[in-house]
């Protein structure tokens, strides 16, 4: 009898600069076997997220980078499929950290939680009820703290993130405008998710124009998911007190660690005339109080509050492809990978 | 008997980059007369400071113009000459903002307070026990919210709210690194103000390295009175949950309503990783609380643990040159303006 196999993408090198398929490669080994106190996980989905180009990267960064020659770390929804630890039953739904690959062998530490089925559809562990809407949730409402009748400003409005920061500040009495990338994903914003306005801002000629008419009374809190021209703009319209949450990069191009920092203009004047505050916001900081989000999320989700796209790539060879759409904005909707043959049932 | 006159400095025009002293011009008019329920204040000093470079600018601020043909806008302690108002008597001594000139009629409305004798030397109120001690006691302790043993940076450490804050934080157990414009300077740090260490900018190749030696354990803490290149040595320091505090901007070189902002690197990465948290910090919306700071602020004076310095310029007429010398950071002290026969009496 062969032996049972895993595929699994690995991390090949490093980007110069923008973030390509051949940095990965696919590699087969063997499927591994749980040890005593290990469970054997069948992957069935990979989420796809920005923070990946941090990942990769070999600057210094908030987690370490992943190694070369290793799988590319992921968050990943799998299903028990043999267990020697007393806290996981074959069948089990785990929502957590096993990467790229099909099979992933686990002691329970790189595992997050386990995913009640009744919670929603199973792969909304991957966003609305994983690491995206708990980025929106303590995002918004601890480090952007938005009150009843202010107007939030979203960046990638139409993510996975952007969009539950947009639902959020609306079901808090909020004005919510979005700034997306394409017409397609205004439309999203508006009729999907919700918001108030929504700009294309490679359709506005003048974004900070545009952004003053679409806000009406100015900005109170800006949930940064790009950086760059985008959030230039957006400085412009600050309110008296406005808060910024530093949420994402992604509007700020890829230098490699030995060139120049990007340029932009700087935003003292504007935080100083505002007295506004712009801060910094790393989810994996408030983890410890996932379970706080996903209990309200999910009530949201089943009241019907709170709705989500997805853009499901099928095959984990696809995955790198997934990764580069997913930077260049080409995604509609939170982005998976449904791993093939991995028995994945959603809803 | 001729009418007694009253000199006055008067903004002419408004600067299109750097301020000069052609800015400004000397003007004659009769002394006023207090009506019912005003009275007369004799001037004794004006406070020269940074953030008169916003004031005579034409872009949006946090505080309107100072129009054209108007007598400068300044901070002053003066001695009220005759009183028709119930809460002033002849020979009080008042902090207000009565301007560049040598008389004053006021309502009261442009006196923040009256200064007691015996809280320090009266020109004090001018500095540490005035709006620059104010600024940085909230702008430190409030915005910046040192904890003990963390270390506190900051720009301008010399100058009249930078020496301070200096101060504040070795009174609350922190580690304070200064940086400032010269090897004077640098020695008024070590020795007249208890700096830990400090730091010439112009005389470092490597200001950021410099300033990573100088602080060792990271920076947890930076009250940031310039901007600029200055401030982005300091960002490669931060350590996490850093609070930097954007008080001022003379690092940020000026540039014309209609020119392009400034540039520079974008901070988002490196707040973003740090978790840092930048905030414009405005000392006029804590002028309600004035007296809080004030009282401690003159203990720690009268227990010898607060030192300042002075540089004093005799004349109203040469107000505008104080401010130019200001700018260019080639004060040693409180910029001060002793009006000729104003009879300052100090200490």
């Amino acid at each position: 009898m062969p032996t049972p196999t895993n595929r699994q993408i690995i991390l090949k090198s490093r980007p110069a600069g923008r973030v390509t398929a051949d940095l990965f490669e696919l590699a087969e080994t063997p499927r591994p076997s749980p040890g005593p106190g290990e469970l054997l996980i069948r992957i069935l989905y990979l989420s796809i997220d920005p923070a990946m180009r941090g990942w990769i990267a070999e600057s210094a960064n908030y987690s370490t980078p992943v190694p070369l020659g290793s799988p590319m770390r992921s968050f990943t929804l799998g299903e028990v499929a043999e267990s020697n630890h007393p806290g996981y039953a074959p069948g089990d739904l785990v929502y957590g950290r096993q990467g790229w690959r099909e099979w992933a062998v686990s002691d329970g530490a790189d595992i997050d939680r386990k995913v009640d089925r009744g919670q929603g559809p199973v792969t909304a562990a991957l966003h609305v009820l994983g690491l995206n809407g708990i980025t929106a949730y303590f995002g918004l409402l601890e480090a952007g703290e938005p009150r009843e009748g202010e107007t939030v400003v979203v960046s990638t409005a139409a993510g996975a993130v952007g969009s539950v920061v947009g639902q959020i500040a609306k079901i808090k009495g909020c004005r919510a405008v979005g700034i997306t990338g394409s017409a397609d994903k205004v439309r999203q914003c508006l009729h999907e998710f919700g918001f108030d306005a929504a700009l294309d801002y490679h359709a506005e000629a003048d974004l900070a124009a545009a952004l003053g008419a679409a806000c009406g009374q100015g900005v109170d809190v800006y949930f940064d998911n790009t950086g760059g021209a985008i959030s230039d703009a957006v400085l412009a319209h600050l309110n008296v007190g406005a808060r910024i949450v530093i949420c994402g990069t992604m509007g700020i191009p890829d230098v490699g660690p030995n060139d120049p920092p990007p340029q932009g203009p700087r935003p003292n004047r504007a935080l100083l005339v505002a007295r506004a505050r712009m801060q910094g916001f790393l989810v994996l900081d408030h983890m410890h109080r996932a379970g706080e989000a996903v209990a309200e999320l999910s009530a949201w989700l089943r009241e019907g509050r709170l709705r989500y796209a997805e853009d499901t790539v099928e095959g984990l060879e696809n995955a790198p492809d997934a990764l580069v759409r997913l930077l260049a904005g080409e995604n509609r909707g939170k982005m998976l990978v449904r791993i093939q043959g991995g028995g994945g049932r959603n809803r």
